[in-house]
């Protein structure tokens, strides 16, 4: 069972803006390449095609703290800081080395995708849910 | 003074992804872009070339509520709900009509860019405060 | 039936980059806005839900003569300069009134999507033929 | 003297569309993303802090074969074709295995960068044209 995944990563070009700095929408992006990353180290993947199960986001958040530039390079940290029946909770780091740059939060819901009708929510699959555990809190 | 923008927009196909919906990073540049349009509005630019002031964003959040699709129009609504000496909070909702599609909060800050040293937190200067101004409250 | 398109577009922050211009990728995204401004204006969507008819990209290029900055506007005119049974050839340009800013082309293919197996080349359904025709030379 | 790279990539969510497979737009990102990991192969970051010398992107270009989706691997070649004494010109291919996903060409130009005045051709310092050169024709 998996509960937390880090990466190493380093900044594309595509990834600043004109302020010279990584634009924050990516933050959110680097969030989720390491929760698809996490859920690959899990033995599965988040969105298998034809499958009828999706993983939409209710929830994001950033506080940034340090800018980062073109050609940094950063770590990524995500745990599991909480699950429900229906829904799983990330905490995300980023730093470079002990210097903190961003710190974010991310709940994802498991939905049965419908032709022809909204989303709806149902239960985690349990050889899902199996895979998957909280991350201790850091002492 | 402006305290509040409202702006149509269509989704575009490069927003969207393998879920056949909105990309929830695209969300925070929605959002964005209503500021940058706030701003025009009180008759500035927020990032004029050669300034040594910039808008870091410290804060951004969203909750998601229902999902777009390709060509789908929306309305984004962005009004200021904090002025600090230092900062601007912004709450921001996107809907269909009155469907509620997503709300999501951003906090930005003045600081002095330095070249060969971090950013530096500073006051607002007074012509830019003096644009702007908290909405007031929905009745 | 339609063969050309005008679309007036204004830099977004997120479209730049640490060099303070927007990023050549942009580009291609301002060209497909136009195509599919284009095909709305000839009554149907590139893509609807459902539809096993897909149009790939077969091939994209792009010259740039100057750049864009943040907050500038400008035109993008795509016109159709080529159909065959089976692709259509847009050539795109970007301007800033009599200033060119840069010129593309980009030709995509009518395809059958089928579940696990590749998207096969089709002929371009009649009723969808009808509606475009390649644009007349410039004098 | 390098003339030639070669990087692994795997596709993100974010880089698919609705039409559940990479956005073209992303090919000339992971063309650019090769480039400049050839850069730093050489010793040297196209982009640096402070510099008046720019690469801006004069032409760019690519026939897309074969579509690429979620997670997928794939492999980028990147090598300099032609060096002129203003301009480097690579080509660059996707592939999966023997798998020919796409074909590309890259022609960037060496610029001063003026404050208040448009960029301006120059040529390219001895100190980077030295570090480069153009790749053997493959047999």
């Amino acid at each position: 069972m998996v509960s937390e995944y880090r990466l190493k990563r380093r900044v594309q070009f595509y990834e600043t803006d004109a302020a010279g700095i990584v634009h924050f929408s990516w933050f959110f992006r680097y969030m989720e390449e390491a929760e698809h990353a996490l859920w690959r180290a899990a033995g599965i993947s988040i969105h298998r095609a034809g499958s009828d199960i999706g993983w939409p986001r209710v929830a994001a958040s950033f506080e940034f703290k340090r800018p980062l530039r073109f050609e940094d390079e950063f770590d990524i940290r995500l745990r599991i800081v909480e699950m429900t029946r229906r829904t799983i909770r990330y905490a995300c780091d980023l730093a470079q080395g002990d210097t903190p740059i961003a710190s974010g939060g991310l709940t994802i819901a498991c939905v049965l995708k419908r032709p022809d009708a909204p989303m709806k929510s149902i239960d985690i699959p349990p050889e899902i849910a199996a895979r998957f555990q909280v991350a201790e809190r850091d002492a």
